[in-house]
């Protein structure tokens, strides 16, 4: 049985109650909002209530400003391409992944927008004041992690927040690694958009993502077609969703979704977020006493989300990956993984790291599995 | 049992082996292409043996030309906003879904481009000769549905591909209609981009769709982010297929996809159309023979997607469809059908239509339970 710990990719396995749901829809739910029979109904209402899940998972007022989307990269490439407008400034931070780096970069690249980085500590560490500093005349957006894909850091949402409302700016935040692991209240921290995929915290399948729009905020539409609404008009619908929501949904995955969100809300997500700062904390404090064992990030458990990423010595790290699966069944990530910046930030660029991602379902035998693997491997590497 | 006529909106059920792919690789799989250890390593060869049927399925050369998207209209989008540039011309028909005619309306509103849409008759056919005397010198590109969604109308594909040879155009084909039920070879009817989803006649399940891009077409990126490959890089890779597959894939999705085509390369895509053509030839029969009943289209089984539309006298198409629904547990689909223009068309704009879309799966006997409700109907309403 593999030791999966690479849940910063996708989470696996998913509760069973996911897989249960999506069996069922797939043999019985035909396309929702299209046709007015039985079927079609039920497939409608699937959707409707995973909407209404994830409003209360993110203290969302109104279900319908939640657009479902392919992944959290479509539905980070929907807000910034949707808000941004030539001459505009936007301000990120170095911690993003390539998910928020190359679609700013394709705007910069294009003369579409102007760009600011804000450098993040070797910590991954990022100031909201360093943030605040870059604004300028022009700027029109904040966009940051939540937490980073690298080394876990979590960044300041509430404080950036509160930055972005007294300027006037929109705020997105990237919540690929934070949702459904910690507490994401829209509202109180002042997020404009949040971007999320539906596979990793969330406990859905791949291939589903949403994207919260708060009410007010007019993107531009990145995807027009049917809706099943407004059939008549040959312009895009304006109604929430649909206006962000053309061809037909991922049904299954929304079904899968919502059955991973109901997980989430019954388990609690206090007790989900502490059981990740356990394990990150055990394995923090088991890997920090081997010898040539480099810990980065903030090494505290309650100070970063469920990632721990390592090197050993001078070793390449797909190395030290590829014993670990091929000798020790433990499946986890060595590389960049998708965010050069990050790694230029904690000072492991062109070499990466070897990244532990846990999920709920790992447990502390698992983790003394790694530290064991790692302690045995840098006797003879590094 | 209700029997399912709505298979022009999503095919249901799908062959037993899709299911089985879906469950087996969401127990199963991780995420492709991102890390390297045996999970990720496995759904990366799902993902490749999908393209690889896919390319068998539609002549192409090579699987790596293949671009999975969310859903057709994403692959719609992706292939005209990818092409189109500030002040071309592009033609297309009157039978086309709001798929087609949103994106090319919306960049029309934007003042990017020019567009012409050639009418057709009132059985939905469009002539190729009136596509070509469309072509201006500024044509970039034209769009054709190769077959209708509301009437099932085939339009001549090859022969336009070849006008749009000659005159140097890209032609991109939506498939929506056809794939899986009609032999599409890209190469001999020069079809430079195709489009398809995935969940209609290649019989796998929503929230996963393609795009064929002809070697040597390159379409400006809609989404940049994570590939998995070029991490170091902060510009989008311009390597195939990872250029325009930002994000982690729907896995299970593409597994179910290629199950589906596998099982309709085992069965033969001939079978497959005679089917459809035996079946839609027995409605259409069976249908004329009913006072009231007026049936729209080439009324040709030959010559026709699995698609009849009716209505019945003066009545309301949705008044059909519920007591279709409520009464005799037949699930078809009333009104538009999003896609306007096709009814204005063949004259039933602003009623639409009841339509009757079948399956490889339906039988003669639901055909023949189909007719006989038409008929019962038909004596006390229209």
């Amino acid at each position: 049985m593999t030791i999966y710990f690479d849940n910063g990719a996708t989470t696996f396995p998913k509760p069973e109650i996911v897989y249960r749901e999506i069996e069922k829809t797939m043999r019985s739910s035909s396309n929702p909002g299209r046709s007015s029979h039985k079927m079609a109904l039920e497939s409608g209402r699937i959707i409707y209530r995973t909407r209404e899940l994830l409003a209360q998972l993110f203290s969302i007022n109104d279900p319908m400003n939640i657009v479902f989307t392919q992944n959290c990269t479509d539905s980070l490439n929907l807000g910034i391409k949707g808000v941004l407008k030539k001459g505009d400034h936007v301000v990120t931070t170095s911690m993003e992944h390539n998910s928020v780096i190359r679609p700013l970069k394709t705007l910069e690249e294009r003369g579409i927008i102007e760009l600011t980085i804000v450098e993040g500590d070797n910590r991954g560490m990022v100031s909201s004041l360093d943030i605040e500093k870059a604004i300028k005349p022009n700027t029109k957006m904040i966009i940051t992690t939540h937490s980073s894909n690298v080394v876990g850091t979590l960044l300041p949402i509430s404080e950036i927040g509160q930055i972005a409302r007294e300027h006037n700016l929109i705020y997105m935040v990237d919540a690929a690694q934070s949702a459904g692991i910690y507490d994401i209240d829209v509202n109180k921290s002042n997020i404009d958009l949040l971007a999320f995929p539906g596979h990793k915290g969330l406990l859905g399948p791949q291939g589903i993502g949403g994207l919260y729009i708060k009410r007010g905020i007019e993107l531009e539409t990145q995807r027009e077609g049917g809706t099943g609404s407004q059939s008549e008009i040959l312009s895009q619908p304006l109604i929430m969703p649909d206006r962000y929501e053309s061809g037909t949904l991922n049904t299954i995955g929304i079904a899968g979704l919502g059955a991973g969100v109901k997980f989430i809300l019954e388990e609690g997500i206090d007790n989900i977020r502490k059981q990740g700062e356990k394990l990150t904390q055990y394995l923090i404090e088991g890997l920090s006493k081997i010898d040539k064992v480099i810990i980065y990030g903030p090494k505290d458990g309650e100070r970063q989300a469920p990632v721990v990423s390592i090197n050993i010595g001078e070793a390449d790290p797909s190395e030290i990956s590829f014993i670990l699966d091929n000798n020790y069944d433990i499946a986890c990530r060595s590389g960049l993984h998708c965010a050069p910046l990050a790694h230029k930030t904690i000072g492991t660029f062109n070499r990466g790291t070897i990244r532990f991602s846990m999920g709920y379902f790992n447990t502390i035998e698992e983790g003394d599995r790694v530290i064991q693997a790692i302690e045995e491997i840098s006797k003879w590497v590094g």
